[in-house]
């Protein structure tokens, strides 16, 4: 193997994490060989081992890498002074990728990784990190936006933003599994109309005892 | 094969049904042998094929058959005649559906069949109707509740009934998929105040333009 300056071997680490994740998004979890990887990504397999132990190292390396990306754009989209600006920005980020053709594999890749996860304690941590950094950038975001004001004092930065990366969660698996029978964009209609506050009827609905909490639901 | 009346036929099948579901929940859903589900059931591997042709129609079964047992069961606490206190119990039903301590099993049987239903069209309709099953039982309730005024001209039933749908799919794969870092408790209490209007401060977020549609999105 050359020998290659440092910011050489970032560059190729991410050039085979590229192509490890095209072959997994293109022929799911199980099916994709470390043969295929070193094929698409132009390497020997001894090459590959160089970079990376086994098939788990390179899978969690996909998904890391993932979150990664992810977190980035939100972030460059987000930096907008104005906080209206910047909440406009995020949730067209998120309506764009609920509508990308790509996101059949994506999910795809995500169930047959979540399934893998429930046996084997080392891929269910990197999926719970890349989980993590997602959540905590939206936590910073609700944070910010409920300092601003535009949240009332009952809500909780971390919980709401628990809950909305579950919301994203179950119409991703909602849309990819249940096909034509979801209907993604009204479901996404009907979220931005709760978020909003605009789905009840002022007062008509109350929180269950067990939910009243804060002094937002205490004055309800 | 000793001649049965149509009902004891019936009650065998179902037998049948709750043995397989204990062994798809305890062992998941590729460990599951027939033999396993034989020895279960009390019955013969001729005995069972009498009724089941194979492991996927007895999977199918169970799918179909657990998304019965939730209807029924909403269906029996939704029954009162007046709406508050109907919601009132399907609300608690749904608590200590997400805090029952079988929960995880059967996500992990949820997330295996998702990923099996992406390569098989016959588990995917399957489970797609299993989940249409709940899905109309909701759209009915939310219809119910929009005809008596506690939810505004914008809300569309079979919409809202997705999203409720997608929320509880991704609250669960949560739970079970990240842990403790997850505050299912948190996520829940957000879920209600979000539900009941008062996560935003008044007037404080708009609509996106694309969401805006129907008569109560036009007053905002």
């Amino acid at each position: 193997m050359p020998k290659l300056k440092p910011e050489e071997v970032e560059h190729r680490r991410q050039e085979i994490i590229d192509a490890a994740r095209a072959c997994f998004l293109r022929s799911g979890f199980h099916q994709t060989t470390t043969d295929e990887i070193c094929r698409e990504a132009a390497i020997t397999p001894g090459g590959l081992y160089h970079y990376f132990g086994s098939k788990e190292e390179i899978i969690s390396a996909v998904i890391d890498d993932a979150a990664r990306t992810v977190v980035t754009a939100l972030s460059q989209r987000a930096k907008l002074p104005d906080l209206r600006s910047a909440l406009r920005e995020v949730s067209s980020f998120f309506f764009e990728s609920m509508r990308d053709s790509g996101l059949d594999n994506v999910v795809r890749f995500d169930i047959e990784t979540w399934a893998e996860a429930l046996r084997n304690e080392k891929l269910a941590e990197i999926n719970e990190r890349a989980w993590a950094m997602r959540r905590d950038w939206l936590e910073t975001l609700i944070d910010r936006a409920k300092n601003e004001g535009m949240y009332g004092e009952a809500v909780a930065p971390k919980a709401l933003a628990d809950l909305m990366m579950a919301i994203l969660t179950g119409l991703r698996v909602c849309k990819v599994m249940w096909g034509e029978s979801f209907d993604i964009e009204g479901a996404m209609r009907s979220l931005f109309l709760m978020h909003a506050g605009q789905l009840v009827t002022n007062g008509a609905v109350e929180l269950p005892e067990e939910m009243a909490v804060g002094p937002a639901a205490g004055a309800a």
